[in-house]
Protein backbone atom coordinates (compact mmCIF):
# COMPACT_ATOMS: atom_id res chain seq x y z
CA UNK A 1 0.00 0.00 0.00
CA UNK A 2 1.42 3.51 -0.83
CA UNK A 3 1.88 5.87 1.80
CA UNK A 4 -1.04 8.08 0.41
CA UNK A 5 -3.29 5.54 0.87
CA UNK A 6 -2.72 5.22 4.67
CA UNK A 7 -3.36 8.92 5.41
CA UNK A 8 -7.35 10.21 6.06
CA UNK A 9 -7.54 13.78 5.89
CA UNK A 10 -10.98 15.27 6.52
CA UNK A 11 -12.15 19.02 6.61
CA UNK A 12 -15.55 18.96 8.15
CA UNK A 13 -17.96 21.21 6.78
CA UNK A 14 -20.10 22.63 9.47
CA UNK A 15 -22.22 20.72 12.14
CA UNK A 16 -20.14 17.37 11.97
CA UNK A 17 -18.49 17.21 14.59
CA UNK A 18 -15.59 15.25 15.24
CA UNK A 19 -15.80 11.11 15.66
CA UNK A 20 -12.68 10.18 17.04
CA UNK A 21 -13.67 6.53 17.11
CA UNK A 22 -13.78 6.58 13.19
CA UNK A 23 -9.96 8.12 13.18
CA UNK A 24 -8.53 5.77 15.61
CA UNK A 25 -10.30 2.42 14.00
CA UNK A 26 -8.61 4.29 10.74
CA UNK A 27 -5.23 4.14 11.97
CA UNK A 28 -5.41 0.88 13.91
CA UNK A 29 -3.42 -2.42 12.81
CA UNK A 30 -2.33 -5.41 14.06
CA UNK A 31 1.44 -4.97 13.34
CA UNK A 32 1.34 -1.40 15.47
CA UNK A 33 1.86 -1.65 19.10
CA UNK A 34 1.50 1.85 19.41
CA UNK A 35 -1.25 4.98 18.89
CA UNK A 36 -0.48 8.39 19.75
CA UNK A 37 -3.47 10.85 19.61
CA UNK A 38 -4.20 14.65 20.17
CA UNK A 39 -7.53 16.59 20.21
CA UNK A 40 -7.66 20.36 20.50
CA UNK A 41 -10.49 21.80 22.02
CA UNK A 42 -11.74 25.12 22.16
CA UNK A 43 -11.10 26.31 26.00
CA UNK A 44 -13.34 29.04 27.82
CA UNK A 45 -11.13 31.73 28.35
CA UNK A 46 -8.22 33.16 26.00
CA UNK A 47 -6.43 35.46 27.91
CA UNK A 48 -8.37 36.35 30.59
CA UNK A 49 -11.79 36.93 27.89
CA UNK A 50 -14.99 34.50 28.16
CA UNK A 51 -14.60 32.62 25.21
CA UNK A 52 -18.28 31.42 23.82
CA UNK A 53 -16.88 29.45 20.90
CA UNK A 54 -14.68 29.19 17.77
CA UNK A 55 -15.43 29.57 14.29
CA UNK A 56 -13.37 28.18 11.62
CA UNK A 57 -12.98 28.49 8.12
CA UNK A 58 -10.73 26.98 5.51
CA UNK A 59 -9.94 27.12 1.91
CA UNK A 60 -10.24 23.64 1.44
CA UNK A 61 -8.33 22.19 -1.39
CA UNK A 62 -5.02 24.09 -0.14
CA UNK A 63 -5.86 22.92 3.70
CA UNK A 64 -6.25 19.25 2.76
CA UNK A 65 -2.92 19.40 0.31
CA UNK A 66 -1.02 21.22 3.39
CA UNK A 67 -1.65 18.38 5.88
CA UNK A 68 -1.27 15.93 2.86
CA UNK A 69 2.56 17.58 2.51
CA UNK A 70 3.10 17.52 6.52
CA UNK A 71 2.23 13.77 6.76
CA UNK A 72 4.42 13.15 3.95
CA UNK A 73 7.18 15.15 5.89
CA UNK A 74 6.43 12.93 9.52
CA UNK A 75 6.99 9.50 7.07
CA UNK A 76 10.05 10.75 6.37
CA UNK A 77 11.29 11.26 9.69
CA UNK A 78 9.35 8.65 11.66
CA UNK A 79 8.58 5.29 11.22
CA UNK A 80 4.45 5.47 10.48
CA UNK A 81 1.81 3.51 9.53
CA UNK A 82 -1.32 5.47 9.48
CA UNK A 83 -2.37 8.93 9.90
CA UNK A 84 -5.57 10.23 10.01
CA UNK A 85 -6.56 14.36 10.46
CA UNK A 86 -10.12 15.62 10.77
CA UNK A 87 -10.51 19.74 11.34
CA UNK A 88 -13.76 21.05 12.25
CA UNK A 89 -15.00 24.49 9.96
CA UNK A 90 -17.96 26.76 11.23
CA UNK A 91 -18.21 27.04 14.97
CA UNK A 92 -16.93 24.47 17.60
CA UNK A 93 -18.50 25.38 20.85
CA UNK A 94 -16.75 25.65 24.45
CA UNK A 95 -15.41 21.90 25.30
CA UNK A 96 -15.60 20.58 21.53
CA UNK A 97 -12.92 19.11 19.67
CA UNK A 98 -11.85 21.58 16.64
CA UNK A 99 -8.71 19.44 15.20
CA UNK A 100 -8.09 15.72 15.93
CA UNK A 101 -5.08 13.96 14.95
CA UNK A 102 -4.30 9.94 15.40
CA UNK A 103 -1.28 8.04 14.57
CA UNK A 104 -0.33 4.46 14.59
CA UNK A 105 3.29 3.24 14.23
CA UNK A 106 4.94 -0.13 15.14
CA UNK A 107 7.24 2.00 18.00
CA UNK A 108 5.77 4.32 20.63
CA UNK A 109 8.13 7.08 20.20
CA UNK A 110 7.47 7.18 16.21
CA UNK A 111 3.70 8.02 16.62
CA UNK A 112 4.48 10.39 19.84
CA UNK A 113 6.65 12.75 18.19
CA UNK A 114 4.84 12.64 15.10
CA UNK A 115 1.72 13.59 16.61
CA UNK A 116 3.27 16.77 17.83
CA UNK A 117 5.54 17.28 14.99
CA UNK A 118 1.60 17.38 13.31
CA UNK A 119 -0.42 19.39 15.43
CA UNK A 120 2.44 22.02 15.43
CA UNK A 121 2.79 22.26 11.79
CA UNK A 122 -0.69 22.05 11.08
CA UNK A 123 -1.00 25.35 13.76
CA UNK A 124 1.76 26.60 11.60
CA UNK A 125 1.25 26.43 8.33
CA UNK A 126 -2.14 25.41 7.18
CA UNK A 127 -4.65 28.01 5.81
CA UNK A 128 -7.08 27.59 7.99
CA UNK A 129 -8.52 30.43 10.39
CA UNK A 130 -10.14 31.30 13.26
CA UNK A 131 -12.60 33.37 14.40
CA UNK A 132 -13.17 34.19 18.64
CA UNK A 133 -16.46 34.26 19.56
CA UNK A 134 -16.06 36.22 23.38
CA UNK A 135 -18.96 36.95 25.29
CA UNK A 136 -18.88 40.87 24.73
CA UNK A 137 -17.34 40.49 20.73
CA UNK A 138 -15.30 38.74 18.15
CA UNK A 139 -12.39 38.84 16.50
CA UNK A 140 -10.83 36.91 13.63
CA UNK A 141 -7.72 35.25 14.64
CA UNK A 142 -4.63 34.18 13.32
CA UNK A 143 -2.80 31.84 14.92
CA UNK A 144 0.61 33.04 16.76
CA UNK A 145 2.60 30.54 15.46
CA UNK A 146 0.93 30.79 11.94
CA UNK A 147 1.74 34.62 12.01
CA UNK A 148 5.27 33.69 13.40
CA UNK A 149 6.47 31.42 10.50
CA UNK A 150 4.99 34.26 7.81
CA UNK A 151 7.09 36.64 9.65
CA UNK A 152 10.04 34.27 8.96
CA UNK A 153 9.29 33.73 5.59
CA UNK A 154 8.83 37.48 5.18
CA UNK A 155 12.52 37.77 6.61
CA UNK A 156 13.52 35.36 3.52
CA UNK A 157 13.83 32.09 6.23
CA UNK A 158 13.14 29.36 3.48
CA UNK A 159 11.70 27.04 5.86
CA UNK A 160 8.98 24.44 6.55
CA UNK A 161 5.67 26.01 5.85
CA UNK A 162 3.10 23.19 4.56
CA UNK A 163 5.71 20.55 5.01
CA UNK A 164 8.63 22.08 3.69
CA UNK A 165 7.33 22.94 -0.10
CA UNK A 166 4.11 23.64 -1.02
CA UNK A 167 3.67 26.26 1.81
CA UNK A 168 6.12 28.26 0.84
CA UNK A 169 5.48 28.42 -2.90
CA UNK A 170 1.39 29.32 -1.68
CA UNK A 171 2.31 31.48 0.49
CA UNK A 172 4.93 33.83 -1.47
CA UNK A 173 2.71 33.03 -4.62
CA UNK A 174 -0.84 33.77 -4.05
CA UNK A 175 -0.66 35.10 -0.74
CA UNK A 176 -4.11 34.13 0.66
CA UNK A 177 -4.00 33.47 4.00
CA UNK A 178 -2.12 37.09 4.76
CA UNK A 179 -4.71 38.74 2.59
CA UNK A 180 -7.79 37.30 4.32
CA UNK A 181 -7.04 37.53 7.62
CA UNK A 182 -5.93 41.08 7.11
CA UNK A 183 -8.88 42.22 5.57
CA UNK A 184 -11.13 39.88 7.95
CA UNK A 185 -8.83 41.89 10.92
CA UNK A 186 -10.02 45.11 9.35
CA UNK A 187 -13.67 44.46 9.32
CA UNK A 188 -13.51 43.29 13.10
CA UNK A 189 -11.45 45.81 14.14
CA UNK A 190 -14.41 48.41 12.55
CA UNK A 191 -16.93 46.87 14.74
CA UNK B 1 -9.70 19.98 43.76
CA UNK B 2 -5.98 19.00 44.83
CA UNK B 3 -3.98 16.95 42.59
CA UNK B 4 -5.23 13.30 43.98
CA UNK B 5 -8.56 14.11 42.43
CA UNK B 6 -7.68 14.88 39.07
CA UNK B 7 -6.02 11.54 38.57
CA UNK B 8 -7.60 8.58 37.83
CA UNK B 9 -5.27 5.32 38.00
CA UNK B 10 -6.72 1.87 37.26
CA UNK B 11 -5.66 -1.66 36.55
CA UNK B 12 -8.41 -3.59 35.42
CA UNK B 13 -8.71 -7.32 36.19
CA UNK B 14 -8.85 -10.23 33.73
CA UNK B 15 -11.48 -9.42 30.41
CA UNK B 16 -12.11 -5.86 31.00
CA UNK B 17 -11.15 -4.40 27.64
CA UNK B 18 -9.94 -0.72 28.26
CA UNK B 19 -13.00 1.76 27.43
CA UNK B 20 -10.70 4.94 26.08
CA UNK B 21 -14.34 7.45 25.74
CA UNK B 22 -14.37 6.96 29.73
CA UNK B 23 -11.32 7.97 30.19
CA UNK B 24 -10.88 11.02 27.85
CA UNK B 25 -14.20 11.91 29.26
CA UNK B 26 -13.01 12.14 32.53
CA UNK B 27 -9.46 14.20 31.36
CA UNK B 28 -12.21 16.73 29.30
CA UNK B 29 -12.64 19.82 30.60
CA UNK B 30 -14.06 23.15 29.38
CA UNK B 31 -10.85 24.82 30.73
CA UNK B 32 -8.81 22.71 28.41
CA UNK B 33 -7.23 23.09 25.01
CA UNK B 34 -5.63 19.75 24.73
CA UNK B 35 -5.60 16.26 25.15
CA UNK B 36 -3.25 13.69 24.43
CA UNK B 37 -3.77 9.80 24.88
CA UNK B 38 -1.07 7.02 24.24
CA UNK B 39 -2.60 3.44 23.34
CA UNK B 40 -0.38 0.35 23.85
CA UNK B 41 -1.46 -2.33 21.82
CA UNK B 42 -0.23 -5.91 21.21
CA UNK B 43 1.27 -6.04 17.98
CA UNK B 44 1.40 -9.39 15.89
CA UNK B 45 4.99 -9.63 15.44
CA UNK B 46 8.13 -9.38 18.13
CA UNK B 47 11.44 -9.84 16.99
CA UNK B 48 10.03 -11.97 13.84
CA UNK B 49 8.52 -14.11 16.01
CA UNK B 50 4.21 -14.40 15.48
CA UNK B 51 2.75 -13.18 18.92
CA UNK B 52 -0.85 -14.85 19.59
CA UNK B 53 -1.44 -12.42 22.93
CA UNK B 54 0.55 -10.83 25.86
CA UNK B 55 -0.54 -11.64 29.28
CA UNK B 56 0.09 -9.04 32.04
CA UNK B 57 0.45 -9.45 35.81
CA UNK B 58 1.19 -6.90 38.65
CA UNK B 59 1.46 -6.16 42.07
CA UNK B 60 -1.62 -3.81 41.90
CA UNK B 61 -1.17 -1.86 45.02
CA UNK B 62 2.53 -0.66 44.11
CA UNK B 63 1.64 -0.45 40.52
CA UNK B 64 -1.09 2.09 41.79
CA UNK B 65 1.39 4.04 43.75
CA UNK B 66 4.43 3.66 41.40
CA UNK B 67 1.48 5.38 38.36
CA UNK B 68 0.62 8.04 41.24
CA UNK B 69 3.90 8.85 41.56
CA UNK B 70 4.56 9.49 38.00
CA UNK B 71 1.53 11.07 37.99
CA UNK B 72 2.90 13.95 40.56
CA UNK B 73 6.35 13.79 38.46
CA UNK B 74 4.36 14.58 35.95
CA UNK B 75 2.52 17.57 37.60
CA UNK B 76 6.04 19.19 38.84
CA UNK B 77 6.98 19.28 35.31
CA UNK B 78 3.78 20.44 33.04
CA UNK B 79 0.55 22.34 33.97
CA UNK B 80 -1.64 19.56 33.53
CA UNK B 81 -5.39 19.86 34.41
CA UNK B 82 -6.33 16.06 34.59
CA UNK B 83 -4.60 12.14 33.64
CA UNK B 84 -5.73 9.13 33.43
CA UNK B 85 -4.23 5.71 33.28
CA UNK B 86 -5.66 2.36 32.53
CA UNK B 87 -3.26 -1.27 32.50
CA UNK B 88 -5.30 -4.46 31.56
CA UNK B 89 -4.12 -7.17 33.18
CA UNK B 90 -4.27 -10.79 31.77
CA UNK B 91 -4.83 -11.86 28.21
CA UNK B 92 -4.71 -9.00 25.78
CA UNK B 93 -4.95 -10.61 22.26
CA UNK B 94 -2.95 -8.90 18.60
CA UNK B 95 -4.86 -5.27 18.14
CA UNK B 96 -6.05 -5.01 21.44
CA UNK B 97 -4.99 -2.35 23.85
CA UNK B 98 -2.80 -3.03 27.29
CA UNK B 99 -2.66 0.57 28.31
CA UNK B 100 -4.50 3.68 27.98
CA UNK B 101 -3.03 7.41 29.02
CA UNK B 102 -5.49 10.25 28.26
CA UNK B 103 -4.23 13.97 29.74
CA UNK B 104 -5.66 17.09 29.67
CA UNK B 105 -4.07 20.46 30.28
CA UNK B 106 -4.48 24.46 28.67
CA UNK B 107 -1.56 23.99 26.04
CA UNK B 108 -0.84 20.87 23.92
CA UNK B 109 2.96 20.86 24.60
CA UNK B 110 2.12 20.49 28.53
CA UNK B 111 -0.52 17.30 27.19
CA UNK B 112 1.94 15.51 24.58
CA UNK B 113 5.28 16.03 26.66
CA UNK B 114 3.54 14.77 29.66
CA UNK B 115 1.98 11.63 27.78
CA UNK B 116 4.98 10.62 26.67
CA UNK B 117 7.27 11.48 30.04
CA UNK B 118 4.70 9.02 31.62
CA UNK B 119 4.26 6.10 28.89
CA UNK B 120 8.26 6.15 29.41
CA UNK B 121 8.14 5.72 32.89
CA UNK B 122 5.13 3.20 33.42
CA UNK B 123 7.21 0.88 30.99
CA UNK B 124 10.74 1.60 32.86
CA UNK B 125 9.36 1.42 36.06
CA UNK B 126 6.38 0.12 37.24
CA UNK B 127 5.59 -3.56 38.25
CA UNK B 128 3.13 -4.77 35.31
CA UNK B 129 5.11 -7.92 34.48
CA UNK B 130 4.27 -9.09 30.61
CA UNK B 131 4.31 -13.03 29.31
CA UNK B 132 4.24 -13.24 25.73
CA UNK B 133 2.31 -16.27 23.96
CA UNK B 134 3.81 -16.32 20.51
CA UNK B 135 2.93 -19.83 17.93
CA UNK B 136 5.87 -21.45 19.18
CA UNK B 137 5.74 -21.39 23.14
CA UNK B 138 5.66 -18.54 25.54
CA UNK B 139 7.74 -16.63 27.62
CA UNK B 140 8.16 -14.02 30.56
CA UNK B 141 9.31 -10.84 29.73
CA UNK B 142 10.83 -7.91 31.32
CA UNK B 143 10.15 -4.62 29.34
CA UNK B 144 13.88 -3.65 28.34
CA UNK B 145 13.63 -0.54 29.86
CA UNK B 146 12.29 -2.08 33.00
CA UNK B 147 15.21 -4.06 32.83
CA UNK B 148 17.92 -0.79 31.25
CA UNK B 149 16.34 1.34 34.50
CA UNK B 150 17.21 -1.82 36.84
CA UNK B 151 20.83 -2.43 35.97
CA UNK B 152 21.03 1.68 36.43
CA UNK B 153 19.78 0.96 40.16
CA UNK B 154 22.02 -1.54 40.98
CA UNK B 155 25.31 0.90 39.72
CA UNK B 156 24.18 2.97 42.20
CA UNK B 157 22.04 5.52 40.12
CA UNK B 158 19.67 6.94 42.48
CA UNK B 159 17.59 8.10 40.04
CA UNK B 160 14.03 7.95 38.92
CA UNK B 161 11.91 4.99 39.24
CA UNK B 162 8.85 4.81 40.27
CA UNK B 163 8.65 8.81 39.57
CA UNK B 164 11.71 9.90 41.46
CA UNK B 165 10.92 8.48 45.22
CA UNK B 166 8.92 5.49 45.51
CA UNK B 167 10.76 3.54 43.04
CA UNK B 168 13.98 3.85 44.17
CA UNK B 169 12.96 3.18 47.67
CA UNK B 170 10.79 0.34 46.29
CA UNK B 171 13.60 -1.35 44.37
CA UNK B 172 15.99 -0.80 47.16
CA UNK B 173 13.82 -2.08 50.06
CA UNK B 174 11.51 -5.09 48.91
CA UNK B 175 13.06 -5.64 45.59
CA UNK B 176 9.84 -7.31 44.33
CA UNK B 177 10.10 -6.27 40.80
CA UNK B 178 13.18 -7.92 40.67
CA UNK B 179 12.93 -11.16 42.29
CA UNK B 180 9.58 -11.66 40.65
CA UNK B 181 10.61 -11.65 37.40
CA UNK B 182 13.86 -13.37 37.34
CA UNK B 183 12.16 -16.79 39.25
CA UNK B 184 8.87 -16.21 36.39
CA UNK B 185 12.21 -16.20 33.79
CA UNK B 186 13.75 -19.75 35.55
CA UNK B 187 10.36 -21.07 35.09
CA UNK B 188 9.65 -19.87 31.86
CA UNK B 189 13.65 -21.08 30.31
CA UNK B 190 12.96 -24.57 31.89
CA UNK B 191 9.57 -25.28 30.12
Amino acid sequence: MADEDKNLIEILEENNPIDMSKYISYVHAPQCGAIATFSGTTRDTFEGKTVLELRYEAYVPMAIRCIKSICSSARSSWNLHSIAVAHCLGPVPVGETSVFIAISAVHRDDALDACKFLIDEIKASVPIWKKEIYADGEVWKENSEFLGRRMELGKGMQDEGCGKKIGVETHKRKGCCGMKVKMEDVAADSK
